[in-house]
């Protein structure tokens, strides 16, 4: 499997293309070696300031798009995450979709269709919050689901939908890749104690508990079947085209580094650049200019 | 006429809702006792600070949408305001929207339907980078354009048509106020001199010079029409549901420091707040509570 846009960044959280991937061996914490919290608030300070420049030349290139895949279970981090990576990226190059659970218009396509058609603009920066992976994540633990999807073939056992639908996830994505989009696909890998631990302080925060519910904690029941499930999707999925990065998620600061690292390097490896004034539009100026100084 | 959504602050650069507006009279520079640079740029960090606060509160609340119009002519600076003014605020809950020449799918419509469908949803803010007033605008300056339009009527003389088309704008926005939707609008108002320096400034600039285009100054030989046009627009659909604000652009920082008070103060004057979790929300979470720790 060859890369077709972009050489994806080496990294311990890289998952590897081959489907080798156990979930059991990653790490929701970082290496003991891992930077403190200063240094990583100040090294993401930096990441953001490249960014800034990295997407002005992608704006104004208008050439490649960009995007960013976040899946995780709740309280992971992921609007943390995305609010700190993009912060400062000019809002005209940057657009975050949030994907709930598919309105009835939706549903009355294919999967991913509601993500085809929220694909970021070429010289922008796209940000799927959740994404055409719920398809094999939630809908995968629960199959009740599909009956809503008014599928006219449901292949037998269930297993065979699955694989059709990497498949189609695969397929989808490299199509992107060979036309120009950036996809850069992060597990925030948070462990289950640590969820534990977040939902019990969402709980006693009085001023942020409007954001707790309930539901999410019916999830949590089911924390093995999801662990399957993304173990599944990244094997089958993380290719060189459209890499998955499993990043510990357990401690904020060093999550919100590592993602904006592996951003900030993947796109200062594209040949993003300011676009070049030919010698004839130059040439062009310099008539208007002289206009517009007798004007 | 009654304010819908919200009592417009009052500006010494609020257009009045009562057609009487002359843009010969309105200011392109600061007052002579305006604040310096370095003071405007002090208090767009201030209130882009409170811009997040707010920001914060409206997706929470999921209530209110809010709307941010930005017209002018080219070289005014509405990328840089939008840049700077939505600086730092989260992605997640800001939405950019360039309007350039429609495309084909778009003239097959309606003149509101491509703005229409891209309106910020409640808890957003979307921002406009030119818009629907396009249509009264680079369209009434050259009404060629309408035969692009493939419109089965066009009311005789022309103004019968500009006159129905002020009708649908300030119909359409008042609507968006009954529902839900703050809109405020903004003129950046740069006079023709200025336009020139700065237009002479970018051929100059060989690393900014890309974004130079021969067809800009070609819409300065009709700059009268265009005052004529914005006057028109502002004197028919400024109301107090959709205010106009023709701001001096001679001056950046001064220009940017203004938008962002006007966007704060309205906002700040709204009843946005977290929402409040409820007796029953709030026993529920202690049992959840309960059996998270059992867990």
């Amino acid at each position: 499997m060859k890369p077709i846009l972009f050489e994806p960044v080496a990294s311990p959280y890289l998952v590897p293309f081959d489907g080798s991937v156990r979930l059991a061996d990653l790490p929701t914490d970082p290496p003991d070696d891992a930077p403190g919290k200063k240094d990583n608030k100040e090294a993401l300070e930096e990441e953001t300031a490249k960014l800034q420049k990295l997407q002005a030349k992608l704006y104004a290139q208008d050439r490649y798009a960009v995007l960013l895949i976040f899946q995780a279970m709740d309280a992971a981090g992921k609007d943390g995450t995305i609010k700190a990576v993009m912060s400062g990226v000019n809002p005209a190059g940057c657009q975050v979709f949030s994907f709930k659970a598919p309105s009835a218009e939706e549903l009355d396509h294919d999967f991913l269709w509601r993500c085809w058609r929220n694909l970021p603009e070429r010289g922008r920066i796209g940000i799927f919050n959740r994404s055409h992976y719920e398809e094999v994540l939630v809908v995968r633990v629960n199959p009740g689901y599909l009956a809503g999807q008014r599928l006219p073939r449901v292949p037998e056992p269930l297993d065979a939908l699955w694989a059709e639908r990497y498949d189609s996830i695969r397929d989808a994505e490299r199509h992107w890749a060979r036309n120009g989009t950036v996809v850069l696909k992060f597990f925030l890998n948070v462990s289950k104690k640590e969820q534990k631990r977040r939902f019990l302080d969402r709980i006693e925060d009085r001023s942020g508990n409007w954001k707790f519910s309930a539901g999410d904690v019916e999830v949590r029941k089911d924390w093995d079947k999801y662990m399957d499930a993304y173990q599944h999707a990244m094997r089958e999925t993380s290719r060189p085209w459209a890499p998955w990065y499993a990043i510990p998620a357990d401690d904020k600061p060093y999550m919100r580094r590592t993602v904006s690292e592996i951003i900030v390097r993947t796109l200062d490896r594209l040949d993003i650049a300011y676009p070049e004034v030919s010698d004839a539009e130059r040439a062009e100026m310099m008539t208007v200019k002289a206009e517009l100084e007798r004007d």
